[in-house]
């Protein structure tokens, strides 16, 4: 091997940029050239490369969105698209090439793959749902994001007696919203991996009326249901008032976590070691807080679910 | 004097609770009794007293919202409700009300000072569009909430080369857009105080795209429209994809910042001493930096306007 | 089981409170009562008992500290303070106790359960130096807060082209250094762990003053050497000039991160369950993410390694 | 005027990105070029000079420190090194210069303009101690960096019952103490601009004691005193058990407050302004939030003051 790349693709995450600056420092300490794909898939079917040295690394560490800048590509879904991929690939003289990105990237990697092209997974996004890893990058900083978003709306529910339901990220799991909503102490937790039940949530907002809490806090993830029809819903039903926050795409951004910048590092690095030793269409991750290798296919083939323990958490402690 | 009650009116803003202490802590150094008014007017008809100590506001500067809660009140419209407030203060032997609230809660406070109850405003709202003072307690706080928000979503917007639009708080005034979008560069600015123009608007994204910005970030009050209106007639018109972010109520919570904890405590300090010197209906404010008292009825029927300075600022340093 | 008790002990740590919060909780869900000792053992000697509720718990979740204190106790390194403790709680009625610290803290916690008393132990300690678990509560904190200084520290250190050293907190271990270090990319590393080379260090400098990088970041734990010990070192061999700055007890507090609230939450809520099935002389812990039980004194008797994988990244990520 | 110069100097203070960002953006909307001077007066005497466009400004304006960077310069306190930079900035082409700094720089900015070069001030650092202007860029961030710490700080003292001293920085003045002090309800304040007395200081902390409050804080401006010589002379006088935290450098970084960003945007657009009407000799600054003017000189021959107002505050609501 004499030449890695290296590509950011999907959603952009936090810990993108230090697990650029992984790819980009090992491969130069293992005596390897490294050079940045732009735009994800799109600039990889255009030949859009750039050297990245040593010091085009320094101190984005930090940094939040990647510098690599990461794009939808309908023409890499074709057949035409992986072939001139793979030919940029090639002509470019690239040996490897880290993807970076969640399970709809390592799909596109598992086309070049199977084309015959070294290519490594390292899962970065915000939402966790890939299996094959215990973390994904980007995860701690959203929820943590998230958390503090929800203490600040803490303060008003509890000034005004109200009830909030909070919208996070999580298109297809409920893994941002659990997290956030055991942290933050949330009295309820809408995900779309359980059925939503608007009877079981009015007991326990009567219940903790009841009990004497004046304000309650609605934890819900975008896949299950957006937080106005939960709000209507709500409204209509029962008559509760509720105020409604979509927390968005601020859930994207911002300096990685310690967490999340160890993490990138780590699976930066490790994903390096492992093209230089022939591992190829597999996803870099973490099992036990140790670095593992799975093929791509699980990453989007295995469903990864919630903590029992956590879910039951949600329950026991905002009593 | 011998009692002073304090009590927090309208939405709550960061910052309320270290007027509290100051208000308390004032009084009891002046060797006068404080009391806490709970719900605003709504407990002040119900004759909702709590004596406050040293030691009961002690550790509440850094918090968000109020302890003391805040609620709308209907029935304070009515003469029936005013009277009864007025009885029950004099009934509890105070001498003296703080009333912390934006301009709607001083035309409150207004009506118990016509009958005669001496009373102060101090003014506390995150929209700073309250004449007589330069600056509103919870202000610059609200504005580097939506500042951190603003940050995180540039990273994003960079890295998929976006176009977004973020609506910030401001039912009656655009001094949080304003400050927002000059403190993070921002390329367009909407308040409710100037005519919008579309046609301005998409020359300049047009004249960005040209020079090579591939991103744009458009601040938007909302009361001047909502951030998603906005993305339906950029698409209807232009065709621009923008993603919206409604920053919503997270700008009223959080630990103030230092400036606001400085300017309650100033504030908070300065309507005790002057309802002491037999000031009353008026309202504390700061002009030039120095604390000032303006009639109360000054702080609704002058209208602040946003400094022409900062305005210019956004149009020119956007380029 | 009839009623469950909960004191803090050792230096505070973020998250303290989140985990009382959930003993208290759950002991509540499954139809206990909950007490507190203030005070750590020096409280529980003298029989400071508080009555818990579900709402004198309520909002604590994100507050530092640990709202039932903490103290050193020589009393309770004494046979006579150990038999006053045990009579207190039998006088209490108190059927288990729950107690949040460190190594120093079991140590304590085993002498009561050698009386006969049921004592669980949960680790909370930002030195994360404690075996039986994978992590402690207030580590994931205590780093990230460093993190945010020393990522303030890089902009004056890029700003003037200086070399900084940061002591950071770790008086028997490295935990917080060796994540502070891959987390901001410093350029060195000093462990209690590892023998210090100062020639080392001065080549590692050397190299990269050559390689063009103009600012270097050490971190050090306070174990291992003192900042300005090491200050002295390399400017009396070296003639080099580096500014160093302590970060002290800032590492202790703030509002816990998601992680932690999260982690606080799991252990407290375990260790309530499993004295409840008897389990006795344990600490809770997590292992590969889950929740396990270890023997008391395993905590202090193994020690705990520093991942090697991390110590390479240090080394491979910084050139 | 056709060519304009922009440089940082003295110590680096959160903001100068965004001041810098302002005088190019400004110089361009105004047809002019903007150059860069690297390293302050010492790049200046070397021509360190880098074209500046409206990218390479783009994305800095959040960004802590100075891209310019900064420097001390032994060379131009001498005529020799005037005259050099002096024919330098000629060599150039450049018609006017903004300097970024403190009272120190000024000095050097005055002995340019003696010489006939057109410059102008931007008062840049973290201390506020610039006559001729009510704020200078970065004292805002600073304060709140500091009250963040002091905060976290706060968790552990009470945790503890501690008594605390905080150092934060202020070779000259105690504005940063003060803030702070008035911010976090300090108890005690030491400031170079007032006499210490350990007595009233002890007689305070014994006061604070009686009435019930366990745990103190003392924030020490370093020009008045180092911590440690306090907690020295607190421990041989009275007994006091203290801890320490010196804050040091973090101060100076981090990403500038709204407050910041935006005093910085409008004082450096400001000076291209003033510049392009021909004032010279002068500094920029805000007095009652006006942009004004003030002959350089003033920034050092007049000594600014702490307000009264607010050591009153700190001395009132610590009780």
């Amino acid at each position: 091997m004499k030449r890695v790349a290296v590509l950011t693709s999907g959603g952009d995450a936090p810990g993108m940029n230090a697990a650029i600056r992984a790819v980009v420092r090992t491969s130069i300490y293992r005596r390897l050239e490294a050079v940045g794909v732009m735009k994800g898939f799109e600039g990889l079917i255009d030949g859009e490369f750039v050297p990245l040295t040593r010091s085009s690394v320094g101190g984005i560490i930090h940094r939040g969105g990647t510098i690599l800048k990461t794009a939808r590509s309908e023409r890499f879904k074709t057949e035409e698209g992986v072939n001139r991929a793979f030919f940029q690939l090639k002509n470019a003289g690239i040996d490897g090439l880290a993807i970076i990105g969640g399970d709809g990237s390592f799909r596109g990697a598992q086309k070049l793959y199977e084309k015959g092209f070294p290519v490594i997974g390292i899962p970065g996004t915000i939402d966790n749902d890939v299996a094959g890893t215990d973390e994904t990058i980007g995860f701690d900083t959203a929820v943590n994001t998230a958390l503090e978003a929800v203490k600040k709306l803490r303060d008003t529910a509890s000034s005004h007696d109200r009830l909030f339901i909070v919208e996070v990220m999580g298109r297809e799991a409920g893994f941002i919203a659990l997290e956030v909503a055991v942290a933050s102490g949330a009295e309820y937790l809408v995900v779309p991996e359980l059925p939503f039940s608007l009877g079981k949530l009015c007991d326990k907002l009567h219940d903790t009326r009841e009990r004497g809490k004046t304000h309650s806090l609605i934890i819900v993830a975008e896949g299950a249901m957006s937080a106005s029809a939960l709000r209507a819903q709500l409204q209509d039903t029962a008559g509760y008032d509720a105020r409604v926050t979509v927390l968005g795409y601020i859930q994207r951004g911002g300096s990685p976590t310690s967490f999340d910048a160890v993490l990138a590092s780590r699976m930066g690095a490790f994903a390096v070691e492992s093209l230089i030793e022939g591992k190829h269409g597999v996803m870099v991750g973490t099992m036990a807080h140790q670095m593992a290798l799975t093929p791509l296919a699980e990453s989007w083939q295995t469903k990864k679910r919630l903590s029992p323990e956590k879910l039951e958490l949600v329950e026991k402690l905002s009593i």
